[in-house]
Parts: C-alpha cells; sequence; structure tokens
C-alpha cells in the first residue's frame, strides 16, 4: 500500500497532489498583499517546493478567480506544464497568463488521464460561470477538491451544480474532501445569484438618473443580469475599466454573456444619450485607488464626470482588509453629491460561497473518509472541521492543516505527515522582493533614516570631510541644531577612539558609528531610525 | 442681531462655539491613524486655529472617551484653559493628561456661566457612564451639542437618558442641534447594554474553563455586568492590561462600578484557581499589536497562558479600520486551541450610538430650528441630514459640513459662512510628525532609497572615491551587477558633463544626478525609489 502524499495548499489556493514521482497542481492563486504601502503588488507561492516534490504532470484550474489563477504565468514560467480548465476559465485564464504552455479546454463530466490520476470536472455554482469542483482519481481513491462553490438552485444560466454526480461519487467511495471553508461562519444557505437579479429590475426603473454600477469583473452572471435589467427599461450599457471591458469581450465571445443588440455602447456615446437611457459598468468595488471607480468618485477620471441624480450601486461586499478603501470611496462619492446604494441590506450583492447548510449538504452527498477544510482564515478550517462532527464525520478523520501541511492517504487511512516548508514570493513591477527588503522598507516606513558621512585621510586617519548627518523620514526635534550637532561630535569621537586602538578597519568603524549612534538617538527622540554610516577613504 | 461664529468640528469631535470674541471648546478628540506604518501614533487637530478664533475660555467634555479627550493633553500646554466635565469624565481625562490646568466637575442639569455662555450638561446613555449632552444657552439662542449617545431605557445603572430636560428644552426652543451620526445607517433601535449581561448570565455558567472577556476598557457598565455574571457562578475576576486595571481602579474609587468583596484579585492569584473560577478581563478587543489578548493569543504574554478549554469572548465589534488586526487575533486564539466567541451573532456586545429611530426621538423632543450632523464619516452626515427631513425639519436648515466648515447663526438664520483651515497635526514618539517627513516615510516604503556616494577633488574636480552606490528597501534585479555598474557609469558621466560646462556647484551635480539616475532606474526596473546624491569635496 503505498501512500498518497499530498501536500495540502502551498500557497494561496494552490494545491498539490502527488503520487509517488508524479504530481499534479489544483490552482494557482495570488493573494493580494496587506504590505502593498511597502510597494508589494502581489503575493505568489514559492514553486521552489514543486522541484522537491517530483515531476508536475500539469495544472488544473476550478475557475477562473484571480485568487486561483493569478499566479500562473510565474509558475508556467518555471513549469511549463499543461494546463486544463472548463472553456471560460481557460479562456480567461490564457489572456491573462500569456504563455505558451499548453491550453486543454475540459467539459464536466469528461476524464482526463494524467500518469498515475484520472481527473473530472464536476459542474458547480459561483461568482464566476463555468466554475467546478474536481473529482481526481488517485491509486488509494477518489480526492474531491470543491474549489470555491455554493449551491445555487436557480443560477442565472439554468445550470445548477451537478449534485447527481456529486451523489454518484458519494456512491462509489471518496477518500477525502478538500471543501471551502470561506463562508463557514454563516447558518443557513447563501441567497441564489437570482435574487440580485430581481432587485435591479425592482430599482431601475424607480430611476432617473444615470446608473453606475459596479461588481468584480469576472461576475459575468452580476453582469447579464445588470444588462438585461437595463435593456428592459431601454438603458443603454458602458463598460468603464480595462479588466470589464476584456472580461465581457471574452465571456460574449465565449457565448457566456448574451448582449442585446445595439444595448453595449462605447462610453464615449453614453453622453449625448440622456441620463435615463445610461448604465455603467464601472470597476472598483473594492476601492481600489487605481480603479474606473475610485477616479470617478474623486473627479479624476477621463471619461466619466459624476453629477447630482447619478446613482451608484455597490453590486459586491468589501473582501476583508479593503472595508476601509471601499468606506473611503463611498464618502467620496456621497460627497460628489450621487445617491448611493451599498451595503447587504441593499439586497444588490448576494455571496459566492456556501454557507454551513450548503457545506453539510455536499459532506452528507460525497460521504468523504477524511474531511480537509481548505479555502478560509484558520478560524474558518476549525469552524468546518466542527460542521463535519455536526454530520457525523468522526473528529479523527478530519485533518486541519495550513499551507504546507502533508496529508498522507491510503485506501483506508490518512494523516497529516508533516510540513513542507512553503513561503510566499512578495512580487512588486522590479522583480521579486526578498524579506531582507521588505523589512528594510518597514523599518525605512516607520522611522525613516539617518546617514552619517564621513570622508577620512586613507594614511592619516584624520576626518578631512564631515562628519555630515543627512536624514530622510526621519523627524527632527525642536532642538535639532543641538541633535544633528551631538550626533556629529559622537562620529568624531568614535572614529578617534578606533584611531587609538589602531583599529581604522571600515568595518569596525563603521559597526561602531552605527551602535553608538543608535543609543544616541535612541535617549534623545526614543525613535529607532535605520542608520547609515558611509565612510569615504580619500 | 450679531451672528453667532460656530466653527464646526475643528478636529476629532472637537467642536468650537464662539461668540463674538470669545469661545468654547467641547471636547478635544484623538484620531487613531491609517498612517500607523509610518510610525504615527496619534492623529489631533491642529489647535493654531485657536489662536485665530479668539479667547478660548474653556473646554466642555460629553463624556471620557478617547476620541474625545485624547488632544486634551496637547491642548491644554498650548492652552491651560478650566475644563468641565462630569464626575467620571474628568476622573478619566484627568488622569490621562496629567495637566496642572483647572477641573471642574458639573452634575447634569446644573448651570455653569461661561462668559456670554451658559453650559449646561445633560444626562444621556453610552459606552461609559457619565455621558452627557451639553446644552449651550448663547445670546442668539440654545445650541445643542448630542455627544455620543444612546437612549438606553433600561441602563444598567438604572438612569435613563434625561429624555424629561430634552422635552422642555425643545419646548422653549433649540436654535441649533449638532447631532452624532454614527449609527444613522442602522434602522430601528440600539438594543439596551443590559441585554449583554443577559447574554453573559446565560453563557458563563455553561462555561467549564477559564474565560478571558475582552472589551473597551471604559465599557464600566460592561465590566461591572462581566463582574456582576462572573460573582453569581463563584468566579474570581483579574484585569490584565493596564488600561483596564485603571479604568476599573478609577471607576470604583468614584462610586461607578461596584465589585462584591473579594470578586477581584490580582492575576497571578488566578493561577491557584481552577479554570471555572476565573475570569480574565483583557484589554486588546481591537486587536491591537501590543495589547494583552495580542500578546496572549502570540504565546508571548508574562502572566496569561492560554490552554484547551479557555474561552476567549469579545464583546466589542471592531472599530472600522481594525477587522483585519481582530481578524488575525481570532484566529490566532483558534490555533492555540481556545474557543472563540465573536461576532454579532454572539451577542456578547451592542453598540453604543443611537439607531435611527433614537436619533429620530431626539430630533422630535428638541425640534430645532436648525440641525448640524456631526460624530461621522461624510455619508453618515448626509444619511443623518435625510433623516432630519423625515421628520419634517426642512432641507434649507438642515447644514452638513466637514472639519472646519464655518455655521453661523443669528437668532432666526442659520448658514455655512465659510471654512477654517484646519490640518492634523500627526504625532509619534519622538514629537510632530511634518508632512515632508510622512511623505518621505511613503516614498522609502514604496521603493526605498538608492544613494550615490562620489568622492571629488575640489581642486581638479576628478572623482577621488566611487561613484559607490548604496541601496536599501530597493529590489536589486537579478542582473544586479550590470544595473549597479551602469549607475556608476551615469554619475561619472554627469559629473563629466558638469566639468566640462564648467557648472561644478555642488547643487546642480547633485540634481543632474538624481534626475539621470532616477531615469535610468524607471527604464531598467519600474520603480521609483528615492535617490540620494552624496558629494563629497575633498
Amino acid at each position: 500500500m503505498i501512500p498518497l502524499g499530498g501536500v495540502g495548499e502551498i500557497g494561496k489556493n494552490a494545491t498539490l497532489i502527488q503520487w509517488r514521482n508524479d504530481a499534479v497542481l489544483v490552482d494557482a492563486g495570488v493573494l493580494f498583499p496587506e504590505e502593498e504601502l511597502y510597494g508589494v503588488d502581489l503575493v505568489i507561492p514559492d514553486f521552489s517546493v514543486l522541484r522537491r516534490t517530483g515531476r508536475l504532470l500539469a495544472v488544473l484550474l476550478t475557475h477562473a478567480h484571480e485568487d486561483h489563477i493569478g499566479a500562473l504565468p510565474f509558475l508556467l514560467r518555471e513549469f511549463p506544464v499543461p494546463v486544463y480548465g472548463t472553456r471560460l476559465t481557460v479562456g480567461l485564464a490564457r489572456a491573462k497568463a500569456r504563455s505558451r504552455a499548453e491550453w486543454h479546454t475540459v467539459r464536466p463530466r469528461s476524464r482526463i488521464r494524467l500518469g498515475p490520476f484520472e481527473a473530472e470536472w464536476i459542474h458547480m455554482s459561483h461568482s464566476i460561470p463555468d466554475s467546478c469542483s474536481i473529482a481526481l482519481r488517485t491509486p488509494v481513491g477518489t480526492v474531491v477538491l470543491s474549489g470555491d462553490f455554493k449551491i445555487d438552485q436557480t443560477p442565472v444560466d439554468g445550470q445548477p451544480p451537478d449534485l447527481q454526480r456529486l451523489a454518484e461519487l458519494g456512491a462509489s467511495g471518496v477518500l477525502a474532501l478538500f471543501l471551502d471553508s470561506t463562508n463557514v461562519e454563516r447558518p443557513g444557505i447563501t441567497p441564489s445569484e437570482r435574487v440580485v437579479g430581481e432587485v435591479f429590475a425592482e430599482l431601475f426603473p424607480r430611476l432617473r438618473g444615470r446608473i453606475l454600477l459596479t461588481t468584480f469583473a469576472t461576475n459575468v452572471h452580476r453582469i447579464q443580469q445588470a444588462i438585461d435589467a437595463a435593456a428592459r427599461v431601454g438603458r443603454k450599457v458602458a463598460a468603464v475599466g480595462r479588466s470589464l471591458i476584456e472580461v465581457i469581450r471574452t465571456a460574449s465571445e465565449l457565448g457566456y454573456l448574451r448582449i442585446p443588440k445595439g444595448t453595449l455602447v462605447p462610453v464615449e456615446q453614453t453622453t449625448s444619450l440622456s441620463d435615463r437611457r445610461v448604465l455603467l459598468l464601472v470597476t472598483g468595488s473594492q476601492g481600489e485607488p487605481l480603479s474606473a471607480l475610485t477616479r470617478i468618485s474623486a473627479g479624476s477620471h477621463r471619461q466619466v464626470r459624476l453629477r447630482r441624480g447619478d446613482t451608484v450601486i455597490f453590486s459586491a461586499s468589501p473582501i476583508p482588509g479593503n472595508e476601509t478603501m471601499v468606506a473611503r470611496t463611498i464618502d467620496a462619492l456621497f460627497r460628489a453629491g450621487a445617491e448611493v446604494i451599498y451595503g447587504p441590506a441593499s439586497g444588490a450583492h448576494v455571496s459566492g460561497h456556501a454557507s454551513q447548510e450548503e457545506l453539510r449538504l455536499v459532506m452528507n452527498l460525497l460521504r468523504p473518509r477524511y474531511l480537509v477544510p481548505v479555502h478560509g482564515e484558520y478560524r474558518h478550517l476549525v469552524l468546518n472541521a466542527r460542521l463535519a462532527q455536526s454530520v457525523g464525520i468522526p473528529a479523527e478523520r478530519i485533518l486541519v492543516g495550513e499551507n504546507g501541511t502533508v496529508f498522507q492517504f491510503t485506501r483506508t487511512t490518512g494523516h497529516i505527515a508533516g510540513r513542507e516548508e512553503v513561503s510566499n514570493v512578495l512580487v512588486d513591477g522590479a522583480g521579486d522582493i526578498g524579506e531582507a527588503v521588505l523589512r528594510d522598507r518597514q523599518h525605512l516606513a516607520r522611522d525613516g533614516i539617518v546617514i552619517a558621512l564621513v570622508g577620512i585621510d586613507r594614511t592619516t586617519g584624520e576626518v578631512v570631510h564631515g562628519p555630515e548627518i543627512v536624514t530622510r523620514g526621519f523627524v527632527v526635534p525642536p532642538d535639532s541644531d543641538s541633535l544633528t550637532a551631538e550626533l556629529r561630535r559622537k562620529v568624531t569621537d568614535v572614529i578617534r577612539r578606533c584611531q587609538q586602538r589602531g583599529q581604522m578597519e571600515v568595518g569596525v568603524v563603521r559597526n561602531e558609528v552605527r551602535d553608538s549612534l543608535a543609543r544616541l538617538l535612541r535617549q534623545r527622540t526614543g525613535a529607532q531610525p535605520m542608520i547609515l554610516p558611509l565612510l569615504v577613504e580619500v
């Protein structure tokens, strides 16, 4: 009985499944950084782990959200393996990744052989069309990865999740279920996407001015419902913001978006229309600083100027961490005199993730031998584990891990076998940001930098320039002159001491200067700026 | 008819009311900064505006929350005027401010004469005892400042808000009402503080392990209810965290907190008690990095180690902006194996601010001629203005301003008369952080710093040292050597060019070096680090 080594998530929504020397990766997502202020644009998994864990056969995608596909461009650069996913998923992922990797489109229920594995996609519902769970047959049993999902009984495209197939799999035996935990804090059932359409249908006819509606660019069904509601009241629709325009194009080409002839117009054309004939679909539902809506709210957008009578609808809720940015945008919109419809009470948004009863339903349909909660903060994993116990999965068969946790299974057993060292790579425009750089940036941000510049005569060891004190981002106290003078004296003293001890190696002097200035500054100001002694020997 | 010039809020909860050359300030709060990462500890109003607006007679306090009294120490240093407030308010504010200013304790309904003004405190309910609205009689009429409040019909101390007095004032005529807008987004009525006590009473007997309860240190009634619930089930209570210990001491001394004999013990003593005999009141409900609860959750607290069976109760909701820190703390607690009770569903917290029906009630009791929404983001002010219209206050008598807006009133008229330049002062350990320093810190944080160090012979103008390139917090691309070499060449070129043009003034050379390096770095890396050319003439 050779065990299946499944490294759980190796990063944000990237699950590695391994058998002997062969492995497949399910999804490869990015994390949007809290370190934004430190110039970090993206956080991606450190894929070096894949070199240690054997041969990567393929990447299997569940759906095309950034937090599941965003790391593909980086992954494929290093591991140009084939990528598999449903049509829209591949369509969107491919456009983003711009990689010459092999792209394979799969149909739900069809099966793909990959070395020792066989993968099957199972249609589910989520806030982007063509979302699937993946059932991976392995030599020791079937592992189901739920991906992100909800159980929408009345989906906009009329295709409810493939509960029959889940039931069949459950009947034929599931070794392990890797289950979405995002909404486990919510009791009951997540409302159907359709209810949002009903809110639009009720709202649009009542509005006299322009409507600006913001949602996630990839929420194609939401966009479909907004367009339909607009068309019914004779409003033309224009998309504002690159990502929305691209998604609308791709989704229309692939037939996931049906736009009534003449309804979609370029934003320029809307200026010639009366306000009650206009719906603008706008990016920026998360208050992203550079997004269209943020610019519009600040009055700095090239094409769209707000005016009294405009109504802005937030058809999205803030992702945890974005609350402040979103609130700021809403305030700016009110300031600009717009009417703003936002918040849970508005009914203009529903979640795409399963609440407790949907999670229980899937557990009971699949009746997995082992349950592994994934996708969520640690508390969500713990709560999902408890939920599993509530439907009778015994505690010892529920495995709670974290990124890097290695789960190992046989036909009958499963346990946590250890941890792979997985770390995150912080990426910005220029490239990877190492830990050291990030630490420096945090240090500089907090207390700034103090530079001590000295010219020393190589032969005599005499100070021939300075000491000069240069600061940036450092709070110079009121009596700054005296402090600067004191710092300069201190540097001179240190150098003299080094001379007397005959220790004029640059390294030694530099360290002594740094330490003594640090001590002095902490005493005088309480601050601990970065201290950079620069010695020029001439 | 001489107008009353009331500068609205000049900063976070600091409202200046002026008649001719005399002024009083109602509250002086601090803002907790979003610029935390840049070493900013506090944001306080720039009180220089008070020098322009005439003689400050006194500061009147509505209640003792940091966002209403936190700026007092800074204010009193510059303007040592008398401070008036109710007993607990003065008790807590005085302990914080450590200022030798005159402190006056007032009783609700009693009146204080201050130059042309007469101030009266009116008992209200809020999440700290002794909270009041203030009615300020002025030569042109009565101005009521609501302060922070809710209408608690069953308050823990048995003293409901003084609705009779509000009614009398309304009957005798109110010129303007400055009304709290914090919770205007919430329909209905904010639940009574008492319901939290009922949740504790129902919860505590069921818990077998230790209970750790975190709430705002100043929420004395919450603390009272926790202590009572603990005493009923024979749990001893210990306070963990400086601010809690201080508030409990002050509140007990002043008789606002009644602790059954022998119930309160030092935390050290709890180690000798069985877990089910212990309640720890802990600071850190907002996930503050240095707070007791955050340290406990990280396993780094000197006195308290978490263990399985412990239950942590969050009896507070995250202040907007703190969501992420709080979520992180909750995760850490789950990781440490504690049971955590949190979130609205738990019922362990109620807001201290009035919801829509309470705001309408106060509007109708006071029937103000003019309404000025205050305390809240701009959207809250707008929504409160609409709420006022819903009870029949005509739109033209509702004045929506922002910090610095000057409202001017006569007996019969009121309007926005202009803006005072009011700015915020960013304070850290070392002192005031100027805009320039903050900008530098943000710049350093985003892209780091690149230093070009050159030694130049004063006489020949020859480069005798370097050019040397030193970077901190800058992402050095993979081919760093070649980039550094290129930067050094560029510096040499620039200097040579300056020589040929005979322009060797340090200033000129420095600027040319900075600009050309900036251009080069943007081309090569896309990054825009701070560039610091350091020229050493020897």
